[in-house]
């Protein structure tokens, strides 16, 4: 038995708790300060708000002013935010960190100064280079963890012994994990599939456009799935991790999962139904997508890596597009006759 | 302006006239001797029986006893058999063959005497050496064809300057064409695709078994759409085609589509929801599948590989099971922990 301490009580984090606590771990949930009704709730009665799940029994809850006694004597550290949680659990969780590994489930890149891609493994440990950070990638849902469904996802990190220490602690009959040293390939496929998510659900809107709900169409879905993994396992490549992975778990099963729900889903649906990037983002409330800020920060990257002829921009003419459909509210036209 | 003969009424060969009448081809459509009906409705009336869609307009229809005349002068020949009139197509269509390239829509894969795996296109050049057969991957329904639905294809074969000109004969404004040398990966993604399909589809009727209809669980198919483009991509590469295509068009793009409708998707939905083959194959009217041959062939010839010491079973846990399930009954257990 372990203390494994998730920061963060967003779903994704607090689904973490349900493999945790199978495992007989003891399990602390702290909420950011983002979390305070989450956390109260549970505290409460043990159900998690937004997730409308009942967490595991036995959860302790801390609220973001208990964080240190959440953190004190624990083993393993699960970051739970999203990537709009980044800067915060920088600054106010990574002092606090006790010397064990950290395991984050949060998804995207950053861009470095220079424009290159900076995966958050690698931006965590640049701000506090005595500790190790490890992350998941690969197709799974905080509904379905909770709900136990069989679930394979890969544990990344640069550590061998100790990526297997992490994955003992939390592999379960239905939670299955592969353990990779291939961070920029795990990680790279993780933030990809937010983006090329939006390409594959432009094809869903636009099949019903065309032909109605319930609308037989699924080769042009297929075309952008195909493409989607083609660019990103060029993104991977570029990064310097393993294209391969486009074509497994972390990158095409992942892709996968995310076009059947969320709001991913929603946005390429509404701009494939014809709504331009700002009409869309009305529709969605103003929030803004982890997708959206993944395709205007790689988009950045391969601008500046092709100027620097490091990559070929007719390499990735899908991603390219959506960043025209997001940053220059220009309409959907797939560049069918441009992929390649 | 050519003139192009379809072999073979079936809907994937019928639906070629689409692409090829919108360039203004001549376009001879020539009935199998399972066709005549299609072919007696479709030289009345304009519409396929199975299809279930008006054809092209000007589209000429040929029976069986006038193949002669259907190839006479023309300057490419489509082979629209399914995998189960390859042996058809070789004794009857290829001793008539003029001296003109030939395009298979044809899927699947052949065991050499040797167990090793055979492509149709190297089977069809073994029998008729001097003339030179080509191919098509890629996710392409026949119904969406006909539809003009925007669809991306590979056309593969040896000859770059050929495949060219074929590309050049059929690409349309909504049917976008790949040009691909490497037939070994092209022809194994279009092969394995099958296999895989009845995989992911398992998942489906897994989750309406265990969560009823209309059931959010997704982590399962993803997990197993992803290895099965892991499994496709290590056969591609045992074939010595890029694995690399498996996360692309002919494989993650054809994969997409085959598991949205089907009887290869019914068969994997009947097989999840707990029946063994031999009560799905009475469900699915004793029709023998192109994924259940295709499943039996590959696991054969890489059983052949492994005592050879060229393959490593254990990487094909999916397929594998697959196998048991088909040709020993066995019940759905997906190897959870095995895949790798």
């Amino acid at each position: 038995m372990a203390i494994i301490t998730i920061v963060g009580a967003g779903m994704m984090g607090s689904a973490m708790s349900f493999p945790a606590r199978d495992n007989h771990h003891e399990v602390r949930l702290a909420g950011t300060p983002l979390d305070r009704e989450i956390i109260g709730a549970a505290s409460a009665n043990g159900g998690h708000l937004t997730m409308k799940r009942q967490l595991p029994d036995g959860v302790r809850y801390y609220q973001v002013e208990e964080l240190k006694s959440a953190l004190n004597g624990c083993d393993l550290v699960i970051c739970g935010v999203s990537s709009f949680g980044v800067e915060w659990f920088a600054d106010a969780v990574l002092p606090l960190l006790p010397p064990v590994p950290v395991l984050a489930v949060t998804k995207g890149l950053l861009n470095n100064p220079d424009g290159s891609l900076l995966t958050y493994p690698h931006y965590f440990k640049s701000r506090r280079p005595d500790r190790s950070f490890n992350a998941i990638g690969g197709p799974c849902t905080s509904y379905e963890l909770a709900d136990r469904h069989q679930t394979m996802v890969y544990f990344c990190g640069e550590n061998p012994a100790e990526l297997l220490r992490i994955k003992e602690l939390l592999a379960t009959g239905y939670y299955h994990i592969t353990a990779s040293t291939d961070v920029l390939g795990v990680e790279g496929c993780a933030a990809m599939k937010n983006a090329f998510a939006v390409a594959v659900s432009i094809a869903i809107g636009l099949a019903e456009k065309l032909e109605g709900e319930n609308a037989y169409m699924y080769n042009p879905q297929a075309a952008l799935f195909g493409q989607s993994l083609r660019e990103m396992s060029r993104v991977v490549r570029l990064l310097g991790g393993d294209p391969a992975l486009a074509a497994g778990i972390p990158g095409a099963g992942d892709l996968f999962v995310t076009i059947f729900g969320g709001r991913t889903r929603k946005l390429g649906y509404l701009l494939g139904k014809g709504l331009r990037y700002s009409e869309a983002k009305e529709e969605l409330k103003g929030i803004t997508l982890e997708s959206v800020v993944i395709i205007t920060r790689v988009a950045n990257a391969l601008r500046v890596q092709a100027r620097e002829n490091r990559a070929d921009l007719r390499d990735f003419a899908l991603l390219l597009h959506l960043d025209d459909v997001i940053n220059r509210d220009a309409p959907v036209a797939i560049p069918w006759e441009e992929l390649r």
